[in-house]
């Protein structure tokens, strides 16, 4: 249980990357924006239609080489409640192609607030004597600041519906330093944070040696990820910044345990915008993320073995 | 401008006091809910609907006793994408009655990420050569682990359309300690993340003196709030933990400038399930929240003179 199902679907694909689905309409080929514009005009509701459309076409194009995809909240937010129906729609499409699903929302809420953010997006919401889920993904990202009343309610869910969270510990983006990188002490302020995420995750560890409680860690600071790969040695790591953001194969493979487990990494622009990269006019953007995710695939299994 | 609006309707209300509409199904007198699932079964549906009435009844019989509602995402996403599109409504009638909304998100993320959230909850999104308001907030809550990454995106939307955020710096909650009371150096991290709240708001000061970065500064720890109002004095301040986490009025008077400006002090269940305490069934729920916030106002302004 806890990061097992996403530890097997890593082991059967042999390959540790988590696709973004974080589309803008401007990542989305013309052709296909156009088709809706069309018919919906220029309105939000042609901007959610041509994105959906856009996702099931990655998802079907990767669902074969990848283990998981990870969209982004914000990235339908922006387009109102529709986005929103789009999101639940394109959580439900991922998981029915047997792709583990992690919400990328980063909430950080307490107590009965914290509750409901879990009953929203891992577990269901009571109306009167019925229950219902929604949003309903396997596991999503969470920010710890305000302490064990962020994290704790979303573990109640995490053992009834065998699902997981990530805790962000260290982030990739420049920034990350402002906070993160000050010293409590001997300690900096993330590793206090992953310190914190392997007390609120329990005693409890699945199959592979990991608990419910993962980290998101930074690709962009391999020694960074040393250390704390050897602090906690029970979470699962979600690691941003390869690409993109300058981090490498070289520097990830610090994220894996001695049997190439226990982390996975993300991919966002890379996979879902490699068709701008080709030459052509999108048509191929299926072909083209493919093709990403096959190249940080074998870029990264040069440095690890998952056994 | 900045915080000026909201100061303005402090000033004209004589009330610093911002209503919660955090709506459970269960929060919900039963007569409300009874209609709905008589016409759509107990469903989503029937839930929205309800907790919908609720909140535009609260709206009414508050909008000339307080200044401002929050109403908090998580109770609103716990029913999918309907949820959403309720409390895009919701956002939309309180503006309409002239309140203004903070939208209690929490959201923390980086760079286009977050410039996402923010075209979502302040700004606009850009489909073709059309733009469009979603959920359109006056001023939304954030979450700075990230940094400056996660805060100043948001800054031009704040200018483009006069909008405002509060970063989470000292929360109310018991487990706050867990990290934000811990030590670097000589200072508290939550004083950190105030002082770089400051600096993330750049120069810029309104009429009355405030920034457009304000702090959520809990009410349980007067002795904090009092270090944090003489260290940030351009920093607006959102005061949650009033009432059921135990802030009293005494306590959160330290908040406010000698002008009893600069604060805005959140109670939520104490206003809108102030219903359940009166021994009807839920029929007077809106003027139990009327009386309750006249209460509340009477309570703090024994401590403030707003001027």
């Amino acid at each position: 249980m806890s990061f097992d199902m996403l530890q097997k679907k890593i082991i059967e694909k042999q390959n540790p990357t988590i696709a973004g689905l974080d589309a803008r309409v401007e990542y989305v080929p013309e052709y296909i924006l156009a088709k809706y514009t069309a018919q919906y005009g220029e309105s939000l509701q042609a901007g959610v239609e041509a994105i959906y459309e856009f996702n099931r076409g990655l998802i079907d194009a990767l669902c074969d080489v990848v283990p998981a995809v990870k969209p982004q909240s914000a990235y339908y937010e922006n387009l109102g409640w529709r986005g929103m129906e789009m999101l639940e729609k394109t959580i439900q499409y991922a998981r029915s192609k047997g792709l583990y699903v992690v919400a990328d929302i980063k909430r950080g809420d307490i107590g009965a607030t914290a509750t409901a953010y879990s009953e929203g997006w891992l577990g269901k919401t009571v109306v009167g004597q019925s229950s219902f889920s929604t949003f309903d993904a396997d596991c999503v990202t969470l920010n710890g600041y305000m302490g064990s009343d962020a994290i704790t309610p979303f573990l109640k869910d995490c053992e009834k519906y065998d699902k997981c969270v990530f805790a962000l510990v260290r982030t990739s983006n420049k920034s990350a330093v402002d906070l993160q990188d000050q010293m409590c002490g001997e300690k900096h302020i993330y590793e206090v944070m992953g310190e914190l995420t392997e007390q609120w995750a329990g005693d409890f560890v699945g199959e592979y040696g990991y608990n419910r409680v993962g980290a998101v860690t930074g690709a962009t600071y391999p020694e960074q990820i040393k250390t704390l790969r050897a602090q906690l040695p029970h979470t699962f790591f979600l690691v941003p910044g390869y690409g993109a953001q300058g981090g490498t194969a070289e520097d990830v493979q610090y994220a894996f345990d001695a049997n190439g487990r226990g982390a996975i990494v993300n991919s966002s622009r890379g996979i879902m915008c490699a068709w701008k990269k080709t030459g052509h006019n999108g048509e191929d953007y299926q072909q083209a993320a493919r093709d990403a995710a096959i190249a940080m695939r074998e870029d990264i299994c040069r440095f690890i073995t998952i056994q």
